[in-house]
């Protein structure tokens, strides 16, 4: 029996975030879904999404955590030898350029890009009203937080420096939202470095896999 | 949120009889899977096998049970008022005759199916040693079995009267993975009121959205 367990669905940036973090680690693992049924049918409410975020949860062992960047530092540590050794950093100064993208991600990045995943990706499946003031701002932001990421990745070929590292991976749920489900994939595509940037986190196994895991059915017999 | 709540794995037996029930009873309820990943890839072992059995729980409110005939018994009797009312019989006299079916199922039914089912439809996948002393001595109880089954059925539309009920649907995991997962499914079309009892019994919607449910991928954005 795995000893890491994570509960919730992985449609969320949240698990996703963690998903692809394991999968890069070679952990093993269990994934815990829920999902709510009124007599035949799934329901995909706006209840349902919130239950999803409150009942996402990291178990390793008698350990228990909530935040995804925390939960990745977290197996960054206590697995420093499995899988990519290099995603954390291997010395301080590594790790302290890490940290310094992964936290632009988490506030600079994270919120423009989850309100826009938000109000153009979820709002119109769950019937909530869309605020388009806020995409607008939103959009805004974004653009510019873009511009200094694109300066940056003129530098260097990652975020950190020449490694793929959990500082660029941490942008992969909601830069692909943005992409694939939004009308704004402009805002990433139509900058040259942050573009080359994408393609090449993207498209790497752990992240692919994470989205086909989106879309798998349970293993079958007939 | 559903105070119903069913942990385990659709392609189970157990599970997919809790969850045909439920469906009939136009119940809400939480189904809450568990797989396991080791890196990139979902585990389908043995192990996976016995902590799937061993995990299935059904929580209602305070009452937790682990055998799906209870629980469909718990179902009934809680949530009578629901759904098809004729499913665990409204008197004492229509009551005991279901009973009567649902014991020669779970006694004479359950074990050579399930031997059948384990030995050709699972056991190849898991590389499991296949029991072929087994697999014939569970082919001709089964068939014995189901000579009396084919009797009653000549006398009767379903197996406690003119009525689907439990009795009934707590054959279908067993009874569909033996015409869809195996070589033997002769077992069940070749006999005359057992085929023709089959047919009306597995095209019902609440069945189907069984299979469709284990096939399904989970709510996806993109």
């Amino acid at each position: 029996m795995a000893s890491i367990n994570v509960f919730g669905s992985p449609t969320s940036a949240e698990v996703s975030r963690v998903l692809a973090y394991l999968f890069k680690k070679e952990n093993e693992f269990q994934l815990i879904r829920i999902d709510l049924y009124n007599g035949l049918q799934r329901v995909p409410d706006p209840l349902k999404l919130q239950a999803i975020t409150a009942l996402f949860t990291f178990e390793d062992g008698r350990t228990t955590l909530v935040e995804s960047r925390s939960i990745c530092r977290h197996i960054s540590e206590k697995y420093a030898d499995r899988g990519n050794k290099k995603l954390y950093g291997k010395g301080t100064l590594e790790r302290a350029l890490i940290e310094q993208w992964l936290q632009a991600e988490e506030k600079t990045f994270d919120p423009p890009s989850s309100a826009l995943v938000f109000h153009l990706a979820f709002a119109p499946t769950l019937n909530v009203r869309q605020d388009l003031d806020l995409v607008d701002r939103s959009k805004n932001t974004l653009s510019e937080v873009l511009d200094v990421y694109d300066k940056r990745l003129g530098e260097s070929e990652y975020l950190a420096g020449e490694d793929f590292t959990l500082a660029d991976l941490s942008h992969l749920p909601n830069a692909h939202h943005i992409v694939h489900s939004t009308d704004e994939w402009d805002l990433i595509k139509s900058k040259k470095n942050v573009s080359r940037w994408w393609e090449a986190i993207s498209n790497r196994p752990s992240w692919k896999r994470v989205i086909e895991l989106r879309n798998e059915p349970p293993p079958k017999l007939a």
